[in-house]
């Protein structure tokens, strides 16, 4: 009774390959007459089975057994869409929107122009329902992001080896132009615009191999201003074509990774102010830079510069310290590095330190954003090199400020449109690179500030802005005596927050092989290189993703006790098997030709295994399970080698007497079986669930 | 009652971040005692609730509700394998057979010594059971096996750009050696054994890239041979190291692409003797061939020549035709090219057409497998890439003989040991490159011949390699006068078969990727090189998936009318959605960096999108879902990533009121949610299956 139930021939023959391939030719053609042959015996009464399988849509759901109605619809889907269709579908979500608002534009011209502006400008949105109390804390927040940003500007352009005196630039511009026209475009309300550290970094590294930033200030600064220009290009793009999710590729342990080396890596560099030294090495990585260190320290170092800069970094770090301890002193550690600024810039004017060997800043030109669109190379032979760390930087930052802007609105519970975002930065560095600024983006460190001095809107930003560009205006020619060894210090005092050991160890404890996307990350900055350190990381985070869905693997499934339901039996330990019956569901999520033929041989060998087995010999005589049920429910997708290696398992189970059965196929994967002519090759033995599988066996 | 049973706060306060975050603090320490409540309000008396929770192994299955039984299963998983088991695993299980077989030498040192030859000599065990009556059909396969492999070898010795006139090597040796060495290791049964044209061409077209072979053949032959002998050392290692999966890397679709792609190369590299050039351009690619042809039939090309070949080539063709129509005659293929061969070497003889312009092959050195040995070089400048084209050279033949090995088993029913044939094929390749032999591996021509002409064992082989090599001792001074037309039609002949347009057809019904990937290698092998193409399929076919492993998705569920099981409301237009309640299922193996993102936001889209939707608000008022139960039965593994995505999610939800439930986590998922503390978080709301889950709800 049993093998009919499922319609196959009892005891194939074991006889010549030419009778087995005839036999299997002949199933093909035999197909319809054996589902219908299925139907019959499993159904209650056989009156309808004509009527099922010549008209499929007069089925009687309410008069069939189950199990048979599940059969019908598992072999009877829609089609579905297929690589067209989705790529389609992407195409026009992405254009749709703009295509749509495009209409509403022209049908209704002066709604439609102000709904498309509120959508490019958010600020003409809530502006309108900006209030006083609001500016208020706005004002506050603005000004204690003020003292933070003058210093914190000035170190980082020198951190992108734009030396402040040899070139016709204000890098603190980097301060003013870019938060404002942030503040106009962007979507979050508590991110703090302004150049940061590793983005810095990155330019410096990556540019300096194409131009020597003090041989020839001049043609570096313009590869800077290009870069940046490429960057916002990049990311303007990246947020119109709706890419945001490329910023994802870098994983959350690559950024860990990548954060930490990159904070040792800058460290190092602000050895150059801290010991006062005049020249210092191009290169980035560790081995180098210590090897160089170690050799200047003996020839040309001022220990004043150091005595000064240490003393600065240890206040930095303990009102740091202090302001971490006790959230009401938040403005300490925001307002202490523009205190070091003036004192030390007030110690050595009065000491004459500058005489004695202390290197100080000098002439900053002041006057605000000259415009540096002539400053623009397009055509130079770097063009292709200069475009390509552009996009490094356009992912980098952007990566940056979506994380510290989705952090943040997280805990206030508002919505960051992350394409949206992409543009407004994008737009603030076209912008920024036409008025001599350079890369920008979100900072944590100015982020955090801004949320803790209690910033409500944007605004915050603009305020910044102003009250930074007034400063420079008015103050500059005070900076003559600042102490470059304070520069240094601020920065030093700003890279703890960028190595979360805490978070390093909490992926070691979840997933060891992201642990090792973090590590490779690390020790490719700090050993390598900057750009190295990152493909390394993207590099292990994608063989990852791979790994994990080759990676063949199947499991033996068990009915928990007084249910329908079946699971791993090493997951749980309290479901039983049946006897005579091997349940295997395949845990890839697509049989695809690297795993297909390894599960193939892998069930074999199980059922080959169970032989006198004791979980199978239970209720049967001795011998191989009788049937195999393959339980599809992970399985997304199928190739042609996986349905080549399925169609090799069901000729060779069939050769020792045991039949197939599959459960819950996916939508891809069935239809696939079945343009294969798999489903009816195998008489049509596909299941909803492994229960009524089991059931229709028993 | 409904929120209570999924032990939640009810209306969790939208207040500050602070607020949040405190909220979430504290929970991780409630999780205990939050779960326990959910457990006391789902049972039918809370009498056993203390004691379920304190001691989880009393737990008594009967007389609790299956719900809350289900709940107690999911959330106490035993620790699952991590990936040192599974490395241990896997190393353990190369090594472990190889360690038992030597144990159980040591023990029983006569009986273990056969047991152990006849696992590294197959022939020892079939030969027991060896009869006259196979051996008649092993000597009539073996000699007209013999009769295509004269001709054949000497031809793809010429593919193989070794040419007869000039070396002192028998290159048809390459069809008495190893053909020996297999018969003696391998496990197949009908593969036959000799040099192919896909090798040959890759052996050629990679060496003479490092030295010219018409300018120094000697040190060309040297290469050839050091190749061979690095490709079977691969080989070997392959095999004893069980990284017989790494031949699988090559997709099928690849396969076929590269193989057509291959026939047409190799046919035009066939033009040389077909119009009886002197000279050949080294390139492969289709445009410099076809340039370097146009240029030369302008000179110095030989219309004789080219009707001896084209004539005989009709004449194979024909019988090639003839023998797929009548499988009766399919010796007549198989001898066709001895035909050929003598009739025109007859026909040269008797004209003298050689001195017309006819080319012909001349002088043959006779005598057998002179040692080769002193010829490889290991020292060489090109040693790390002579080791590179051997590792190609090795995967490339892997992969034809085990796809011809299994299919010729399946048909017959029986196992190959994809470990040993790559063991027994590696070893007759070292052997070979010892007595100048060139790569040689299991061709699909040969094995469909012995195949047909009634094999039963690798004996036919033996045969085979006997007769050649007597063959070769008596009669090559008869080939003197063979032309080298003849051998260019013999390799002709065979190269339509290698052109599989009916399987690249199916490939693109099927599924349209792999149909990429099999272009891709086809393309690129005819217009770039051999190389290039094999890369680009294998990019492209681990693109596809890498591209199917993150692609992200999510999909609606819904209850199959009068059952417990909820599918795809896609794929089964009849599953039922219930009120209130958005039923969604995750459709990527893993939630990882690259796709958490994205599915959080869609999950959070589709959220917003129910609002005043037509399911949501049948049974309840206007308003969100109230519950969103997850599916995870498809996610296979998450990432760090991946678990701060759900955490987020969890977050958005519930600061509008909607609730988020899991149902069926696997094993690896359940587990890092569990280390990263996201259980205890979420207040336990996990359940065995989605029906569950809506069922608690309701």
């Amino acid at each position: 009774m049993a093998p009919a139930v499922l319609g196959i021939n009892p005891a194939p023959s074991c006889g010549s390959a030419a009778n087995i391939n005839s036999h299997f030719a002949g199933e093909t053609e035999l197909s319809n007459s054996k589902f219908s042959q299925t139907l019959q015996t499993s159904m209650p009464s056989s009156a309808h089975q004509t009527r099922i399988v010549t008209d499929e849509t007069t089925i009687d759901l309410e008069t069939n057994g189950p199990a048979l109605r599940a059969q019908h619809w598992v072999m009877n889907p829609p089609r579905p869409p297929g690589p067209w269709d989705e790529l389609k579908n992407m195409v026009s979500e992405t254009f749709l929107s703009h295509g749509e608002k495009f209409k509403a534009l022209m049908k209704q011209p002066v709604s439609g122009t102000i709904s498309m502006l509120g959508t490019l400008f958010p600020i003409l949105v809530w502006g309108r329902d900006y209030t006083v109390a609001k500016f208020k804390r706005d004002l506050l927040a603005g000004l204690t992001l003020a003292s933070l940003c003058i210093p914190q500007s000035i170190g980082y352009a020198t951190l992108a080896k734009l030396d402040p005196q040899t070139v016709n630039l204000l890098h603190s511009d980097t301060s003013v132009v870019p938060p404002l026209i942030y503040a106009f475009m962007g979507t979050s309300r508590e991110i703090g615009i302004g150049p940061v550290a590793v983005v810095s970094l990155l330019l410096s590294s990556m540019i300096q191999k194409l131009e020597d930033p003090e041989a020839n200030p001049v043609a570096y600064t313009r590869l800077v201003l290009t870069v940046t220009f490429f960057a916002g290009l990049f990311q303007a793009a990246f947020g119109f074509l709706r890419l945001g999710f490329l910023v994802d590729f870098l994983s959350h342990a690559a950024i860990v990774g990548f954060m930490g080396g990159a904070a040792v890596v800058i460290g190092l560099q602000q050895l150059k102010g801290l010991l006062g030294l005049t020249h210092f090495t191009v290169k980035t990585d560790v081995v180098s830079v210590l090897e160089f260190i170690f050799k200047s320290v003996h020839s040309s170092w001022s220990p004043y510069n150091f005595i000064l800069g240490s003393s600065f970094l240890t206040f930095l770090l303990i009102t740091r310290f202090m302001g971490k301890r006790n959230r009401k002193i938040f403005w300490l550690p925001a307002i202490a590095p523009l205190i070091s600024v003036i004192l030390s810039t007030l110690i050595v004017f009065l000491t004459r330190a500058d005489e004695h060997g202390v290197k100080i800043v000098k002439h900053i030109k002041g006057g605000l954003n000259p415009s540096s669109i002539h400053e623009l190379q397009f055509d130079s032979p770097h063009a292709a090199e200069v475009a390509k760390i552009g996009l490094i930087v356009a992912v980098i930052a952007l990566a940056e400020a979506i994380a510290v802007g989705r952090s943040f609105a997280s805990f206030k519970g508002y919505h960051i449109d992350g394409n949206k975002e992409m543009v407004a930065i994008g737009f603030m560095n076209i912008v920024g690179s036409l008025t001599s600024c350079f890369a920008a983006t979100g900072s944590f460190s100015r982020s955090a500030v801004n949320f803790s001095a209690g910033c409500e809107t944007a605004m915050s930003n603009i305020v910044m802005a102003i009250t930074v560009a007034l400063s420079l205006e008015l103050f500059t020619r005070l900076l003559y005596y600042t102490p470059i060894a304070i520069l240094a210090s601020i920065i030093l005092s700003a890279l703890p927050g960028l190595i979360d050991l805490n978070e390093a160890y909490n992926i070691w404890k979840v997933d060891k092989l992201d642990f090792l996307a973090c590590i490779g990350a690390f020790l490719g900055v700090l050993f390598v290189s900057v750009e190295i350190g990152l493909l390394v990381a993207v590099m292990i985070s994608f063989a990852k993703v791979l790994l994990n869905a080759i990676k063949p693997g199947i499991e033996d499934l068990g009915r928990f006790p007084g249910t329908d339901v079946f699971g791993e039996v090493n997951q749980y330990p309290m479901a039983i098997k049946t006897p005579g019956i091997l349940t295997i569901r395949i845990k890839s999520a697509l049989l695809c030709f690297a795993n297909s033929n390894f599960i193939k041989e892998r069930i074999l060998k199980w059922v080959d295994d169970k032989e006198g087995d004791e979980d199978c010999t239970k209720g049967n005589a001795k011998g191989r399970p009788k049937l195999v049920i393959l339980d599809m429910s992970s399985l997304m997708n199928i190739d042609t080698s996986g349905i080549a290696s399925l169609e090799e398992l069901h000729k060779k189970l069939m050769l020792h007497g045991t039949e197939l059965a599959m459960a819950n196929p996916r939508w891809q994967v069935i239809d696939k079986l079945r343009l294969a002519n798999f489903v009816s090759k195998t008489g049509g033995r596909i299941f909803l669930t492994v229960g009524e599988a089991v059931d229709a066996f028993l």
